[in-house]
Protein backbone atom coordinates (compact mmCIF):
# COMPACT_ATOMS: atom_id res chain seq x y z
CA UNK A 1 0.00 0.00 0.00
CA UNK A 2 1.24 3.29 -1.25
CA UNK A 3 1.30 6.32 1.01
CA UNK A 4 1.17 10.10 0.76
CA UNK A 5 2.36 12.50 3.29
CA UNK A 6 0.02 14.77 2.17
CA UNK A 7 -1.57 18.33 3.02
CA UNK A 8 -5.16 19.28 2.05
CA UNK A 9 -4.15 22.63 0.72
CA UNK A 10 -1.15 22.24 -1.13
CA UNK A 11 -1.72 22.05 -4.80
CA UNK A 12 1.46 19.92 -5.00
CA UNK A 13 -0.10 17.72 -3.20
CA UNK A 14 -3.64 17.77 -5.10
CA UNK A 15 -1.37 16.85 -8.53
CA UNK A 16 -0.53 13.38 -6.44
CA UNK A 17 -4.19 12.79 -5.17
CA UNK A 18 -5.77 13.50 -8.36
CA UNK A 19 -3.28 11.12 -10.54
CA UNK A 20 -4.20 8.66 -7.89
CA UNK A 21 -7.79 9.24 -8.49
CA UNK A 22 -7.61 8.81 -11.95
CA UNK A 23 -5.70 5.94 -11.96
CA UNK A 24 -8.15 4.24 -8.94
CA UNK A 25 -4.79 3.24 -6.83
CA UNK A 26 -5.80 3.03 -3.29
CA UNK A 27 -3.31 4.82 -0.59
CA UNK A 28 -2.99 5.94 3.18
CA UNK A 29 -2.95 9.89 3.58
CA UNK A 30 -1.10 10.77 6.00
CA UNK A 31 -1.67 14.79 6.56
CA UNK A 32 1.13 17.25 7.99
CA UNK A 33 0.16 20.81 8.74
CA UNK A 34 2.51 23.15 7.24
CA UNK A 35 1.47 26.18 9.28
CA UNK A 36 2.64 23.74 12.44
CA UNK A 37 5.93 22.85 11.13
CA UNK A 38 4.72 18.80 10.76
CA UNK A 39 7.06 18.72 7.65
CA UNK A 40 10.36 19.94 9.37
CA UNK A 41 10.04 17.13 12.55
CA UNK A 42 12.88 15.00 12.92
CA UNK A 43 10.21 11.79 12.02
CA UNK A 44 9.38 13.43 8.66
CA UNK A 45 12.97 14.83 7.83
CA UNK A 46 14.29 11.01 8.41
CA UNK A 47 11.85 10.08 5.70
CA UNK A 48 12.49 13.27 3.29
CA UNK A 49 15.50 15.44 4.08
CA UNK A 50 14.44 18.43 1.93
CA UNK A 51 11.30 18.67 4.45
CA UNK A 52 8.49 19.22 2.14
CA UNK A 53 5.13 17.26 1.30
CA UNK A 54 3.85 15.58 -0.76
CA UNK A 55 6.10 12.45 -0.44
CA UNK A 56 5.61 8.69 -1.74
CA UNK A 57 6.49 5.84 0.81
CA UNK A 58 6.45 2.74 -1.54
CA UNK A 59 7.75 -0.71 -1.27
CA UNK A 60 10.90 -1.63 -2.45
CA UNK A 61 11.32 -4.81 -1.68
CA UNK A 62 10.31 -7.39 1.05
CA UNK A 63 10.35 -5.44 4.62
CA UNK A 64 11.98 -2.23 2.74
CA UNK A 65 10.45 0.88 2.00
CA UNK A 66 11.68 4.27 -0.19
CA UNK A 67 9.95 7.44 0.20
CA UNK A 68 9.92 9.78 -3.53
CA UNK A 69 9.74 13.78 -3.11
CA UNK A 70 8.75 16.23 -5.57
CA UNK A 71 5.61 16.23 -6.75
CA UNK A 72 6.05 16.33 -10.39
CA UNK A 73 8.44 13.00 -9.91
CA UNK A 74 5.75 11.19 -8.32
CA UNK A 75 3.48 12.35 -10.86
CA UNK A 76 6.10 10.68 -13.16
CA UNK A 77 6.12 7.37 -11.22
CA UNK A 78 2.50 7.08 -10.51
CA UNK A 79 1.76 7.72 -14.45
CA UNK A 80 4.92 6.00 -16.05
CA UNK A 81 2.94 3.32 -17.98
CA UNK A 82 -0.44 4.50 -17.81
CA UNK A 83 -2.00 6.88 -20.73
CA UNK A 84 -1.40 10.24 -18.51
CA UNK A 85 2.46 9.81 -19.66
CA UNK A 86 2.83 8.94 -23.46
CA UNK A 87 5.52 6.41 -24.48
CA UNK A 88 7.22 8.56 -27.61
CA UNK A 89 10.32 9.68 -27.01
CA UNK A 90 9.91 13.94 -27.65
CA UNK A 91 6.32 13.96 -26.77
CA UNK A 92 7.56 12.78 -23.17
CA UNK A 93 10.59 15.07 -23.04
CA UNK A 94 7.78 17.52 -23.55
CA UNK A 95 6.05 16.45 -20.30
CA UNK A 96 9.17 17.41 -18.98
CA UNK A 97 9.45 20.48 -20.91
CA UNK A 98 6.03 21.74 -18.93
CA UNK A 99 6.80 19.84 -15.47
CA UNK A 100 10.26 21.99 -15.13
CA UNK A 101 8.12 24.88 -16.59
CA UNK A 102 5.83 24.30 -14.27
CA UNK A 103 8.06 24.15 -11.06
CA UNK A 104 10.85 27.28 -12.42
CA UNK A 105 8.68 29.53 -13.83
CA UNK A 106 5.29 28.91 -12.54
CA UNK A 107 4.87 27.86 -8.98
CA UNK A 108 6.84 30.16 -7.21
CA UNK A 109 4.66 32.87 -8.62
CA UNK A 110 1.39 31.41 -8.76
CA UNK A 111 1.57 29.11 -5.86
CA UNK A 112 3.63 31.11 -3.63
CA UNK A 113 1.29 34.31 -3.26
CA UNK A 114 -1.71 32.14 -2.45
CA UNK A 115 0.26 30.79 0.10
CA UNK A 116 1.28 34.30 1.50
CA UNK A 117 -2.40 35.36 1.25
CA UNK A 118 -3.91 32.59 2.86
CA UNK A 119 -1.49 31.12 5.30
CA UNK A 120 0.93 34.15 6.24
CA UNK A 121 -2.46 36.58 5.51
CA UNK A 122 -2.41 40.21 4.06
CA UNK A 123 -1.01 42.21 6.60
CA UNK A 124 2.42 40.16 6.60
CA UNK A 125 5.66 41.48 5.51
CA UNK A 126 6.36 39.34 2.52
CA UNK A 127 3.08 40.90 0.92
CA UNK A 128 5.78 43.41 -0.26
CA UNK A 129 7.00 40.07 -2.73
CA UNK A 130 3.25 39.98 -4.78
CA UNK A 131 4.05 42.72 -7.27
CA UNK A 132 7.47 40.95 -8.76
CA UNK A 133 5.58 37.47 -8.09
CA UNK A 134 2.34 38.01 -9.84
CA UNK A 135 4.06 40.12 -13.26
CA UNK A 136 5.92 36.49 -14.16
CA UNK A 137 3.06 34.60 -12.81
CA UNK A 138 1.33 36.49 -15.85
CA UNK A 139 4.64 35.83 -17.81
CA UNK A 140 3.88 31.67 -17.25
CA UNK A 141 0.36 32.09 -17.81
CA UNK A 142 0.76 34.34 -21.38
CA UNK A 143 2.88 31.25 -22.55
CA UNK A 144 0.36 28.72 -21.47
CA UNK A 145 -1.80 30.91 -23.22
CA UNK A 146 -0.13 31.05 -26.01
CA UNK A 147 0.02 26.92 -26.08
CA UNK A 148 -2.96 26.42 -25.61
CA UNK A 149 -4.68 28.85 -28.26
CA UNK A 150 -3.49 26.23 -30.41
CA UNK A 151 -3.93 22.70 -28.60
CA UNK A 152 -6.32 21.61 -26.29
CA UNK A 153 -3.74 20.01 -23.92
CA UNK A 154 -0.08 20.44 -23.60
CA UNK A 155 1.22 17.50 -25.22
CA UNK A 156 0.46 15.47 -28.07
CA UNK A 157 -3.01 16.49 -27.80
CA UNK A 158 -4.01 14.46 -25.19
CA UNK A 159 -4.52 15.02 -20.86
CA UNK A 160 -1.74 14.45 -19.25
CA UNK A 161 0.32 14.68 -16.15
CA UNK A 162 1.87 17.97 -17.77
CA UNK A 163 -1.50 19.18 -17.41
CA UNK A 164 -2.46 17.69 -14.23
CA UNK A 165 0.76 19.61 -12.56
CA UNK A 166 -0.12 22.85 -14.27
CA UNK A 167 -4.05 22.96 -13.28
CA UNK A 168 -3.18 22.53 -10.00
CA UNK A 169 -2.31 26.02 -8.89
CA UNK A 170 -3.74 27.53 -11.86
CA UNK A 171 -6.97 26.69 -10.96
CA UNK A 172 -6.50 28.32 -7.60
CA UNK A 173 -4.94 31.38 -8.99
CA UNK A 174 -7.56 33.81 -8.41
CA UNK A 175 -6.57 32.89 -4.58
CA UNK A 176 -3.37 34.62 -4.78
CA UNK A 177 -4.39 37.54 -6.20
CA UNK A 178 -4.33 36.13 -10.13
CA UNK A 179 -6.91 37.64 -12.46
CA UNK A 180 -7.39 34.54 -15.57
CA UNK A 181 -9.80 36.88 -17.64
CA UNK A 182 -7.23 37.45 -20.16
CA UNK A 183 -6.32 34.25 -21.10
CA UNK A 184 -9.52 32.67 -22.55
CA UNK A 185 -7.77 29.81 -23.82
CA UNK A 186 -6.46 28.64 -20.72
CA UNK A 187 -9.70 29.09 -19.04
CA UNK A 188 -10.91 26.78 -21.69
CA UNK A 189 -8.26 24.57 -20.57
CA UNK A 190 -9.29 24.43 -17.21
CA UNK A 191 -12.54 23.86 -17.78
CA UNK A 192 -11.13 21.18 -20.07
CA UNK A 193 -9.29 19.34 -17.56
CA UNK A 194 -12.22 19.51 -14.39
CA UNK A 195 -14.61 17.49 -16.71
CA UNK A 196 -12.09 14.89 -17.82
CA UNK A 197 -13.79 11.36 -16.32
CA UNK A 198 -12.43 10.69 -12.76
CA UNK A 199 -11.79 14.05 -12.04
CA UNK A 200 -11.48 15.30 -8.15
CA UNK A 201 -12.01 18.29 -6.77
CA UNK A 202 -8.81 19.71 -4.55
CA UNK A 203 -10.89 20.78 -1.27
CA UNK A 204 -13.65 19.08 0.35
CA UNK A 205 -14.92 22.49 0.49
CA UNK A 206 -14.95 22.90 -3.30
CA UNK B 1 21.78 17.88 -36.67
CA UNK B 2 20.95 19.03 -33.65
CA UNK B 3 20.68 23.01 -32.98
CA UNK B 4 21.61 24.16 -29.41
CA UNK B 5 20.62 27.75 -28.42
CA UNK B 6 23.25 28.06 -25.62
CA UNK B 7 25.19 30.62 -23.73
CA UNK B 8 28.85 29.91 -22.26
CA UNK B 9 28.65 31.18 -18.71
CA UNK B 10 25.31 29.24 -18.33
CA UNK B 11 25.24 26.37 -16.45
CA UNK B 12 22.00 25.37 -17.17
CA UNK B 13 23.59 25.21 -20.76
CA UNK B 14 26.46 23.91 -20.36
CA UNK B 15 24.49 20.30 -18.57
CA UNK B 16 23.41 20.26 -22.48
CA UNK B 17 26.86 20.64 -23.68
CA UNK B 18 27.93 18.06 -21.32
CA UNK B 19 25.69 15.23 -22.10
CA UNK B 20 26.53 15.72 -25.96
CA UNK B 21 30.08 15.33 -25.27
CA UNK B 22 29.62 11.75 -23.01
CA UNK B 23 27.20 11.18 -25.84
CA UNK B 24 29.23 12.12 -28.69
CA UNK B 25 26.37 13.38 -30.43
CA UNK B 26 27.61 16.16 -33.02
CA UNK B 27 25.41 19.26 -32.84
CA UNK B 28 25.86 23.42 -33.98
CA UNK B 29 25.98 25.68 -31.25
CA UNK B 30 24.33 28.87 -31.40
CA UNK B 31 25.42 31.76 -28.40
CA UNK B 32 22.85 33.91 -27.56
CA UNK B 33 24.19 36.68 -25.39
CA UNK B 34 21.78 37.27 -22.16
CA UNK B 35 23.19 40.50 -20.95
CA UNK B 36 22.30 41.90 -24.41
CA UNK B 37 18.98 40.22 -24.38
CA UNK B 38 19.19 38.19 -27.59
CA UNK B 39 16.92 35.83 -25.82
CA UNK B 40 13.94 37.74 -25.96
CA UNK B 41 14.32 38.90 -29.87
CA UNK B 42 11.22 37.81 -31.61
CA UNK B 43 13.02 35.45 -33.47
CA UNK B 44 14.08 33.38 -30.83
CA UNK B 45 10.51 34.11 -28.85
CA UNK B 46 8.88 32.31 -31.86
CA UNK B 47 11.18 29.20 -30.77
CA UNK B 48 11.06 29.61 -27.08
CA UNK B 49 8.09 31.83 -25.67
CA UNK B 50 9.84 31.37 -22.37
CA UNK B 51 12.70 33.64 -23.44
CA UNK B 52 15.19 31.74 -21.89
CA UNK B 53 18.34 29.19 -23.46
CA UNK B 54 19.27 26.18 -23.35
CA UNK B 55 16.56 25.40 -25.79
CA UNK B 56 17.39 22.54 -28.10
CA UNK B 57 16.23 22.47 -31.97
CA UNK B 58 15.23 18.99 -33.08
CA UNK B 59 13.49 17.35 -36.39
CA UNK B 60 10.56 16.63 -36.58
CA UNK B 61 9.80 14.99 -39.91
CA UNK B 62 10.64 15.74 -43.05
CA UNK B 63 10.91 19.26 -43.18
CA UNK B 64 9.75 20.18 -39.67
CA UNK B 65 11.72 21.36 -36.55
CA UNK B 66 10.74 21.28 -32.98
CA UNK B 67 12.21 23.39 -29.80
CA UNK B 68 12.53 21.92 -26.86
CA UNK B 69 13.68 24.24 -23.52
CA UNK B 70 13.89 23.33 -20.36
CA UNK B 71 17.77 22.72 -19.64
CA UNK B 72 16.64 18.94 -17.52
CA UNK B 73 13.96 18.38 -20.22
CA UNK B 74 16.90 18.41 -22.56
CA UNK B 75 19.40 16.19 -20.48
CA UNK B 76 15.95 13.35 -20.20
CA UNK B 77 15.55 13.39 -24.00
CA UNK B 78 19.17 12.96 -24.72
CA UNK B 79 20.02 10.68 -22.16
CA UNK B 80 17.07 8.19 -22.64
CA UNK B 81 18.08 4.94 -24.07
CA UNK B 82 21.64 5.75 -22.86
CA UNK B 83 23.16 4.60 -19.53
CA UNK B 84 22.75 8.14 -18.17
CA UNK B 85 19.02 7.26 -17.67
CA UNK B 86 18.53 4.01 -15.78
CA UNK B 87 15.39 1.87 -17.07
CA UNK B 88 14.31 0.74 -13.93
CA UNK B 89 10.77 2.49 -13.13
CA UNK B 90 11.87 3.75 -9.61
CA UNK B 91 15.53 4.73 -10.70
CA UNK B 92 13.62 7.17 -13.31
CA UNK B 93 11.87 8.47 -11.26
CA UNK B 94 14.68 9.23 -8.12
CA UNK B 95 16.47 11.05 -11.74
CA UNK B 96 13.15 13.01 -11.82
CA UNK B 97 13.19 13.79 -8.28
CA UNK B 98 16.86 15.04 -8.09
CA UNK B 99 16.25 17.15 -11.30
CA UNK B 100 13.09 18.95 -9.88
CA UNK B 101 15.35 19.10 -6.27
CA UNK B 102 17.82 20.92 -8.83
CA UNK B 103 15.22 23.48 -10.41
CA UNK B 104 13.12 24.33 -7.41
CA UNK B 105 15.34 24.03 -3.97
CA UNK B 106 19.04 24.62 -5.67
CA UNK B 107 19.64 26.23 -9.13
CA UNK B 108 17.53 29.91 -7.45
CA UNK B 109 20.22 29.62 -4.52
CA UNK B 110 23.18 28.47 -6.14
CA UNK B 111 23.07 29.59 -10.06
CA UNK B 112 21.34 33.24 -9.54
CA UNK B 113 24.05 34.39 -6.41
CA UNK B 114 26.44 33.74 -9.26
CA UNK B 115 24.19 35.67 -11.92
CA UNK B 116 23.78 38.13 -9.87
CA UNK B 117 27.72 38.92 -8.56
CA UNK B 118 28.72 38.35 -12.27
CA UNK B 119 26.83 39.75 -14.84
CA UNK B 120 25.29 42.68 -12.55
CA UNK B 121 27.79 43.74 -10.03
CA UNK B 122 28.98 43.68 -6.69
CA UNK B 123 27.25 47.44 -6.65
CA UNK B 124 23.72 46.54 -8.11
CA UNK B 125 20.80 46.45 -5.55
CA UNK B 126 19.73 42.65 -6.58
CA UNK B 127 23.08 42.23 -4.42
CA UNK B 128 20.28 42.61 -1.06
CA UNK B 129 18.63 39.20 -2.00
CA UNK B 130 22.06 37.11 -1.23
CA UNK B 131 22.24 36.75 2.16
CA UNK B 132 18.61 34.53 2.24
CA UNK B 133 19.31 32.77 -1.60
CA UNK B 134 22.78 31.60 0.32
CA UNK B 135 20.78 30.20 3.11
CA UNK B 136 18.53 28.51 1.12
CA UNK B 137 21.46 27.52 -0.88
CA UNK B 138 23.17 25.83 1.92
CA UNK B 139 20.34 24.20 2.99
CA UNK B 140 20.47 22.06 -0.63
CA UNK B 141 24.27 21.27 0.23
CA UNK B 142 23.08 19.81 3.17
CA UNK B 143 20.13 17.74 1.38
CA UNK B 144 23.05 16.56 -1.06
CA UNK B 145 25.95 16.28 1.59
CA UNK B 146 23.39 13.55 3.28
CA UNK B 147 22.53 11.76 0.34
CA UNK B 148 26.34 11.70 -0.67
CA UNK B 149 27.50 10.63 2.23
CA UNK B 150 26.20 7.34 1.75
CA UNK B 151 26.30 6.92 -2.26
CA UNK B 152 28.60 7.91 -4.88
CA UNK B 153 26.03 9.53 -6.79
CA UNK B 154 22.27 10.51 -6.66
CA UNK B 155 20.82 7.72 -8.04
CA UNK B 156 21.12 3.71 -8.26
CA UNK B 157 24.89 4.70 -7.51
CA UNK B 158 25.90 5.38 -11.03
CA UNK B 159 26.76 8.63 -12.79
CA UNK B 160 23.18 9.94 -14.37
CA UNK B 161 21.59 12.89 -15.59
CA UNK B 162 20.68 13.93 -11.88
CA UNK B 163 24.57 14.36 -11.25
CA UNK B 164 25.05 16.03 -14.39
CA UNK B 165 22.14 18.68 -13.66
CA UNK B 166 23.13 19.09 -10.07
CA UNK B 167 26.88 19.32 -10.95
CA UNK B 168 26.41 22.39 -13.52
CA UNK B 169 26.10 25.07 -10.95
CA UNK B 170 27.38 23.72 -7.57
CA UNK B 171 30.48 23.19 -9.56
CA UNK B 172 30.50 27.36 -9.97
CA UNK B 173 29.20 27.80 -6.49
CA UNK B 174 32.16 29.60 -5.00
CA UNK B 175 31.38 32.12 -7.94
CA UNK B 176 28.12 32.90 -5.96
CA UNK B 177 30.09 33.32 -2.90
CA UNK B 178 29.42 30.04 -1.80
CA UNK B 179 31.80 27.99 0.24
CA UNK B 180 31.60 24.21 0.03
CA UNK B 181 34.26 23.66 2.37
CA UNK B 182 31.67 21.96 5.00
CA UNK B 183 30.52 19.30 2.63
CA UNK B 184 33.40 16.55 2.10
CA UNK B 185 31.16 14.18 0.68
CA UNK B 186 29.82 16.63 -1.83
CA UNK B 187 33.60 17.95 -2.51
CA UNK B 188 34.65 14.18 -3.63
CA UNK B 189 31.15 13.81 -5.77
CA UNK B 190 32.48 16.91 -7.48
CA UNK B 191 35.69 15.45 -8.19
CA UNK B 192 34.12 12.30 -9.10
CA UNK B 193 31.89 13.98 -12.11
CA UNK B 194 35.06 15.83 -13.39
CA UNK B 195 37.04 12.52 -13.99
CA UNK B 196 34.36 10.69 -15.46
CA UNK B 197 35.20 9.40 -18.81
CA UNK B 198 34.54 11.72 -21.57
CA UNK B 199 33.80 14.85 -19.02
CA UNK B 200 34.41 18.58 -20.65
CA UNK B 201 34.71 21.50 -18.66
CA UNK B 202 32.25 24.29 -18.67
CA UNK B 203 34.02 27.23 -19.86
CA UNK B 204 37.13 27.98 -22.28
CA UNK B 205 39.20 29.87 -19.51
CA UNK B 206 38.63 26.88 -17.18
Amino acid sequence: MLTLYDYLDSGNGYKCRLILALLNIPYTRIDLDLDKGETRTPDFLARNPNGRIPALELDDGPGSTVVLPESNAILYYLADGSPYLPTDRLARAQVMQWLFFEQYSHEPYVATPRWIIRHLGRTHPRMAELPERLEKGRAAFAVMEQHLAKADFFVANRYSIADIALYAYTHRAHEGDHDLTPYPALRRWLERVATQPGHIKMLPTD
